[in-house]
Order: structure tokens, then C-alpha cells, then sequence
């Protein structure tokens, strides 16, 4: 098991105490942000104060069985609570998990039931939903998209009646078009096509299949299937795609193709939710609001050429013809407090969020 | 571990015996035929007999894991000795494995090693090649092209010269195109993106649908991630392509478009290994001889469609403009034969294996 490092709370926004007393421990709220590769687990008070930030490993229950996924969620809210100066004995008033994964009812089910019984000081209460319920809820209590692209990917609206309409996130054998994985597996797919004459790239692979090799500490395609199939690390061929990026920023035509590839994916994601979207969202401020979470869209500029063209061309699937405008807002803090208000309102509590200070505007278009 | 269902040898080539001597144990010659959902072994005389064969289930070992290859290997193959009326304790002379799987040289180092390390009794001497070249062994010695799609997928032409070049055989997270896997994976992908609006679908997906919910016995589509990510069984997976099979004969058009693709996608396997064909091959009484070995090819009528004008359109790669016709020919007998003329040859012995009548032409085609 990986070690977990240590990640302070941003400054400024954290009360330490080294002693809390067990009766207040009733009012602590916990969330947890379950991804594919990283996790996050914060503590908050009932004003809203975040009181702790503890960084783990993936939690996504497809991944590595709902066995270890709560054996890890345990551990880093423990740990949040040890960093609060909270007695980890007493169980917190809720704890809300947004979860990569957290979306089949029995399975979410039995992982409440299996925290319960196995962990009873961990918390009174449990919320599971998905990392994207968390991701909006840390974003906006208005409703909107949040369009996932880390390890994997996923899409999801939430109108303001609180309906929801998802597209993907069915993980690596069947989706996560435009994630992580599947740039990097389309990198190495583009590879080993060209080398067995079976699709001609669409641009040479040289730098990329350099880059596989390196990356994967391997001197022949074989050496690949090791890590494909005896010791599949979804998140470890996933992070090829880092390499990938700095190709992309290097100029490689093949990973910048890769990039623009996968902008186009993400947006299909959204142009399948339109026809479900309520109108009211096209007409705020910022237009349409897009929440993006996930590392690749640190690649953004690499994705734009994709995006934009193909979001244009599936503009007319939105009723009304009222899309005209749409914003990518990136979260500033975790999802895993938008899972802790989430949480905290199934106890019956409000918390006190300044959403609109949790995200900020990294794009904006109007067609 | 599932039982290994009884497959007596073919009526009239066999020699039944309830009494082996052991001094002639070491004129016994084994083969086994390795695939991702059925294995065969079969044991033969000196003299080209077959004595027994056994089957048995998937031993490829990038799917169950080296430790539980060998297991069943052993298993057949001391099985196929009690049914020859041999001593199990006594090794064959040679074992000749044809394994999908087996083309990686340290696994299959590693893997003669712990076969001789572990069963002693087993056999003198061990050879391990892929499906492919175990097929290849059996239908002829003076080369050609040997395309698999059961499970999975492969290409592999072998030179008169014993030159090879493979196209494909990586398996279902890098390739498998045209196999039972891959037709199984595009039906429910379209299914899913449809339900999803990703993509629209090229025919309606009703009976796709309603046949994948049948087949997995799910009530809906999160019932399937089970079947992908917690209890994965590649083989039970491709399964599904049988049920697709049988819509294509009732006439559904998504199952009808899917083998069409398949046929497409194995053809182009054909066309990327054309540029390293030797013009013999093509000017033989067959023209360019293609081993068809796997279940999907059952489903010829349905592939037909795709695979014939892919050929056609990829001659061009072909050297000299020699490429006029093609044969496709099927194995009458199991890959395993071929296998054990592969063994006993690296044991100084050459089987009188009638090759001739291993195979037979099930189409023909001049352009």
C-alpha cells in the first residue's frame, strides 16, 4: 500500500487545535474526493472552517475492490482527524464520499453498510455519490455540467430542479474517451499499429514510441503486456499521458493530434447531455457553466482545438437554440468539501460554503 | 477449476490400448493447443497416430497467470496419457505447446522451466509456440498465412523460408480486432453510447440490448461493470458473441454491421502483412493460402461482406501485383497435432503427419 503524503491545509484557512473536545466532535464534517489515482479527505467545522486536508491514493472501488477502497477512505479520515486535533474514536457528525466509481446503488449500499460495521468511531452518518455530485456541489448549488477527465473520465448536468442526465464514465473496457487512460492508450494503440502495419498514423511516432518505452522502463512492445495484463495499474498507464502532455508542449505533431483528439471527446460528452439541459443554465452569466475537473485539463490549450470546433458543431442538439455561451470553470478547492456539505445537509445541516470562492473561470466562449 | 469435458479422438484414428509399455512411452509425442476459452492436447505415435485427445479450458497465460497455465496443461496432457493407456509417471518424448499467449520469450522460458521443474514426469523435452504457429504446423509445412479470431485476434504470416511477421495479438486492451472479444465489446459500446447519446448507432440497438441483459443476466447497464472490472472473464465476455451470431442469422442489422466490421478489421490484418509476403505464396494452386482458425470464423457468411472488399482494396500492398486469389482454408483437426510435430522435431523426430488432410478450402476467391 502506498504511503500517503502529507499535504497541509492551505494557509490562512485552517484552525489548528491540538486538543478537540469530544462533544464538539459531533459537529465535524468530513468529505471525501475519490479519484482514479489521487484522493483527498477534508475535516470542516459547522461554520464551514476547513479544519483538515489529507492527501491518499485511488479509491475508485472498480479499481481496486471495495475491500481496500474503505480500508483507505478509513485511513485518511482517521488521519484528517488525528491533524484537526480530534479524538479519532469519536465518530464524525457525517462524512460525505464523492467517489470515481460511486455510482451503483448496491455497491453503495454495501459500502456504507461494510463502513458502518467495520468502522463504527468513523462516522454517524454516510453519504456515497459520484466524484462528479461532489465536484458540482463544491461548485454551485444552481445546477450545471461537470465534465471529469483525470484518470478517467465522465460527464454529468444537474439541472437547477436537481435532475440529473450522465454520458460515460464506464471506465477503461468500455469508455473514458478523452481521460488520461485514453490518451495514453491511444498513444500506445497509434504505436504499435504503425509498427504492425495495421492503421498508418496520422503523424509519426517516434517521439511517442520513445517515450512509451521510456516511461514504461520497457526495450520491446512485449514488454508492454506485462503492464497491460499481469500487473494492470490503470492509474500508473494513465500517467503516461504526462509524458504525453510535455510531447504535446514540445510540438510533437502526434501528441498534440492526441490532445486535440480528446478535446473533441469531452465536448460529444456535453453535446449528449444538451437535449437534457434546462434553458435556464444557457442563460446565467457565464453561460452554459462547465465545471472541469481532472489533471488533463491542465493540457487545456492542447484540448482547445478539439473542444471548441467540436461543441460548436453539436450547439444545435441544446433546445430552443439558446446556447450561444458557455464557461470552463476549474475547482480552487477539493471536491471533497462539496461532499462534506452534501453529507452535512443529509444530517440535517447547512453548511456554510462560499461556493462561488471554490471555483474561477478558466475559459469563456461565445459562439 | 472448471471439469474438462470428455472429447473422445475421432472414430478410426485411434488405437485403443489398456497396456502402454513404458519402453515405448518414449516414442509418445504430445501437443496442446492453447486458446482463451478451449484447449486440446493430443498424444501421437511415432507413426502419426493420434492415441487420445483431451480438452480442456483457456490456458492462456496472460489471462489466468503462468501458475494455473501449467496446472491445466499438466492436467490434460496426464489425462490424454491415462486415456492412451500410458503411465503418467513416464515423460513423453516431446511436448510441443501452441499456446495464444506464448510469443513472449522470458514468459516462455520461465515457463519450460517450471513445466520441467515441476511435473518431471511429464515429458523429455518441451517447444512452445504461439496458436499461430502451432496451426500453421498443422495445415502446412511450406508456409502462408494463419489468421485466428476465437477469443482474440491474430495475424501471422510464415514465410517458405520460415520468415515471420505478425500483425496484431496483443490482446483485448490493445487490439483483438475481428475476435468474438471485439464483436462483443463493439455490440455493448454501441449499446451504451446510444443509451448515453453519444453516438448514434448504425442500426437500432433493441435486440443488441435486449440479448446483451439476457446473456449477462443484468437488469440494467450498471449490472455489467461487474462483469467488465470485478469478476472480468475475457471468455465469458467474447461468449456474448455467439448470441450475436445467432441475431446476425435472424437477420438484425446491428448484428449483421458488427460482423461485417469484424470481417473488415481481420482482413486488414491480412493486407498489413502483405508488403513481407514471398510471391510463392501467392502463386500456389490456392493462390494466397489463409488458415482460418477460431470460432468467429463459423460466422464466415456473416464476414464475407467486410473481409472480401478490405482484401481487395489492400492488394495494391501486396509486392509484384502477384496477388490474384486466395484461398481460405479451416483445420480439421486441432491445432495440437501441428503442435506435436513441432515438439518431436526439436526432438530429431519427424512426425508423418498428413497435413493435406488436415485442412480443407471453405472459400475461394479471385479478384
Amino acid at each position: 500500500m502506498r504511503k500517503f503524503p502529507a499535504c497541509g491545509p492551505a494557509p490562512g484557512r485552517v484552525r489548528a487545535r491540538w486538543a478537540w473536545p469530544a462533544a464538539a466532535m459531533a459537529s465535524l464534517f468530513g468529505g471525501v474526493e475519490g479519484g482514479g489515482t489521487h484522493s483527498r479527505a477534508v475535516l470542516v467545522s459547522g461554520d464551514g472552517q476547513i479544519l483538515a486536508e489529507v492527501e491518499g491514493p485511488c479509491t475508485n472501488h472498480w479499481l481496486i475492490g471495495s475491500e481496500e477502497c474503505l480500508r483507505r477512505i478509513e485511513r485518511m479520515v482517521s488521519e484528517a482527524k488525528g491533524r484537526a486535533g480530534a479524538d479519532p474514536r469519536v465518530p464524525l457528525r457525517s462524512l460525505g464520499l464523492s467517489l470515481s466509481g460511486g455510482d451503483q446503488e448496491d455497491a453503495v449500499g454495501k459500502m456504507k453498510e461494510e463502513l458502518r460495521r467495520r468502522f463504527p468511531h468513523l462516522s454517524q452518518s454516510y453519504v456515497i455519490t459520484t466524484d462528479a455530485v461532489g465536484a458540482m456541489a463544491t461548485a454551485t448549488d444552481h445546477g450545471g455540467i461537470v465534465l471529469i477527465s483525470g484518470t478517467g473520465s465522465n460527464c454529468k448536468l444537474i439541472n437547477p430542479d436537481g435532475s440529473e442526465t450522465s454520458c460515460g464514465g464506464w471506465g477503461h473496457m468500455l469508455g473514458d474517451e478523452g481521460s488520461a487512460y485514453w490518451i495514453a492508450r491511444q498513444a500506445v494503440k497509434a504505436v504499435f499499429d504503425c509498427m504492425d502495419n495495421l492503421r498508418a498514423p496520422p503523424h509519426d511516432v517516434a517521439y511517442v514510441r520513445q517515450a512509451m518505452f521510456d516511461y514504461f522502463q520497457i526495450s520491446d512492445r512485449m514488454g508492454l503486456l506485462t503492464h497491460l495484463y499481469r500487473t494492470f495499474d490503470k492509474s500508473k498507464f494513465a500517467g503516461f499521458c504526462q509524458k504525453l502532455a510535455e510531447g504535446a508542449t514540445l510540438g510533437d505533431p502526434l501528441c498534440c493530434h492526441l490532445f486535440t483528439k480528446a478535446g473533441q471527446a469531452l465536448a460529444r460528452h456535453v453535446v449528449a447531455v444538451l437535449p437534457k439541459t434546462h434553458q435556464s443554465l444557457f442563460l446565467g452569466d457565464l453561460g452554459l457553466p462547465i465545471v472541469c475537473v481532472g489533471s488533463v485539463w491542465k493540457s487545456w490549450e492542447r484540448l482547445q482545438a478539439g473542444f471548441v470546433p467540436a461543441l460548436s458543431a453539436g450547439r444545435r442538439e441544446a433546445p430552443g437554440g439558446v446556447f450561444s455561451r458557455f464557461s470552463l470553470l476549474k475547482l480552487k478547492r477539493s471536491s471533497a468539501l462539496g461532499a462534506a456539505g452534501l453529507g452535512a445537509r443529509s444530517a440535517g445541516v447547512a453548511l456554510p460554503l462560499d461556493r462561488r470562492a471554490n471555483v474561477e473561470v478558466f475559459y469563456a466562449h461565445r459562439f
